[in-house]
């Protein structure tokens, strides 16, 4: 039901029941790369384009989620996803081998968290009794869409950030074990003005702040209601702006642990990666790989993953436009109530 | 409620309480001329860019869907929409003037239907006391983006369709007066493996069928039940080949009166538009400029919509890909049971 101006309670506790995380092999060699389902030695998985690659990848994590969740795919009723490719073709062409009844959605880097937000309303709801939620993404398609031609290695600020190569599927059951979906807050379209898309995580930020504020208003929480508070892909430049919007905004982020996922998919100090991960597959890997993990073996009760996006595109960007964001947040919590 | 495999049963009828079209020239001197909100003289619509124009006509639409509810922008909780352009910049352009939340969709010409369900079903469902849906497209950027530069004026074939410029919107509500929205059948992806992109009608076709397909088996109905059946921009060359599959897989069509919106927007003897109209405009404006008026006047009491959308893009095109097609399918009703 409606919880507050702009957000969803699911009563029904909507259960994950099955998930799966693929990446490439910069993932793999981060942090969490034990964490993952498959993780793939080269970015091309044998394909001959990278965008094969994405769809593929995608493949893989549909295919595996269905399986983790005991299921086959002709019990899922719905298939919700998107990603960062013009006219979402990675999903679109994966959706094709699949053969699921298909909600194509766009976020850009918050469409995790979209995703999971809908198939939970539609579980919760009674309009779908199995339906999954997925996304990609890919450091080379995304480099060659939004910036420069791959080969060319141009050169980057530090406040860039690195796209996370990965695909990651959650099917949500009625019924069954597993982690549970509790709330979701939709964000509203944020813009401070930032022009450069070198410099995502200082857009985003703002929105993951508004988002935020919204969801602790509407359900009447604090921030202490959580174990842990993830943002999707700020980065180190954004993470930081979001610290000091909190404290301005007197939001008590420090009762909680607040950590933001494009810091936690690599190692900064080894891995040569800018600001830190960004791309629709970051929130998406951590929250499936390595966030549902923690939440299963008790380690964590209660988590909050607001995933971020920028909403421009090439061309938005060469007409002069800035940058418009927008963060959905999905709480997640440990099944026993 | 879930009907049949991939079927919504919406039992609470939301309201279709207002909704708003926006043309431009060549729509104007359609054969619907009449029927739409406002007419653009030119399609700059005094825009320094058509991208710009065709967020402009959106923000119109909104503006003017949510006075015709009789409410105010504060009452709508969410807005579902999506459009053609990458990164669907339109929507998310418009969504931050509205500061409504939102959820963005891509579902290419199915958008139109993809959003008044997803926005029915929240409505539905009680997670939204009033929704929006909106889509838009705009003829001169869908041409420089998909096809050629525009100034080119490249010769088409035939079996081309020419791409509506137009924005509209719907405000659903869970009480009030006007048209109601009583199921939705969402599509499956299917390619039977056409690669030309100037015949989407013919790639499209078969999508059309398999979602009318579902949607009388998940609800145990005859194309009989609606007064009016219409596919969303199938155009000449889809609508016969959609007629022709109906025929073979025996669906009794004959039972009701079958059109194609993009067929009924321009006048093919007297407009240059090649087989017929589409984009994501093309079902939008028809569906809330024309059908609705007839259903408000109880011309027709049941109408079923199709909107159907070809999920490539010119990068799936160039690597040799077929187009992966949808249609998604809502079913609307005068209000007096």
């Amino acid at each position: 039901m409606l919880k507050g101006a702009q957000s969803w309670e699911f009563k029904k506790r909507p259960v994950i029941r099955g998930t799966a995380t693929i990446v490439g092999p910069d993932e793999g060699s981060g942090p969490l790369g034990n964490e993952f389902d498959i993780v793939h030695a080269d970015t091309t998985i044998g394909q001959d384009s990278w965008e094969k690659a994405e769809k593929k990848m995608l493949e893989e994590a549909a295919k595996l989620a269905i399986e983790n969740a005991c299921l086959t795919k002709e019990h899922i009723q719905f298939y919700v996803g998107g990603d960062l490719l013009n006219q979402i073709i990675s999903n679109s062409f994966a959706v094709r081998t699949m053969q699921i009844p298909y909600l194509g959605i766009f976020g850009a880097c918050s469409t995790s968290m979209e995703g999971l937000a809908v198939a939970s309303l539609i579980v919760d709801s009674g309009f779908g009794h199995h339906v999954m939620a997925g996304t990609c993404s890919h450091n080379s398609t995304a480099e060659k869409q939004f910036r420069y031609p791959t080969e060319y290695g141009s050169q980057k600020p530090p406040t860039a950030q690195y796209t996370v190569t990965g695909a990651a599927c959650a099917v949500l059951g009625n019924h069954g074990s597993g982690p549970v979906v509790t709330g979701a807050t939709i964000g509203r379209v944020i813009d401070m003005g930032i022009k450069d898309p070198f410099n995502m995580g200082a857009a985003m930020a703002p929105a993951a702040v508004d988002t935020l504020q919204a969801h602790f208003r509407d359900f009447q929480r604090e921030p202490g209601y959580y174990d842990l508070i993830v943002t999707g892909d700020l980065a180190k430049v954004g993470y930081e702006i979001a610290c000091e919007l909190l404290e301005k905004h007197k939001v008590p982020i420090h009762q909680t642990s607040y950590k933001d996922c494009g810091l936690m998919v690599f190692d900064r100090e080894k891995q040569d990666v800018q600001a830190g991960g960004s791309g629709c597959a970051c929130s998406a890997v951590v929250t499936y790989g390595h966030i549902l993990k923690r939440l299963k073996k008790g380690e964590l009760k209660r988590v909050l993953v607001v995933a971020t996006g920028a909403l421009l595109s090439p061309l938005s960007f060469q007409q002069g436009e800035s940058i418009p964001c927008i963060a959905h947040a999905v709480a997640i919590e440990s099944e026993v109530r």
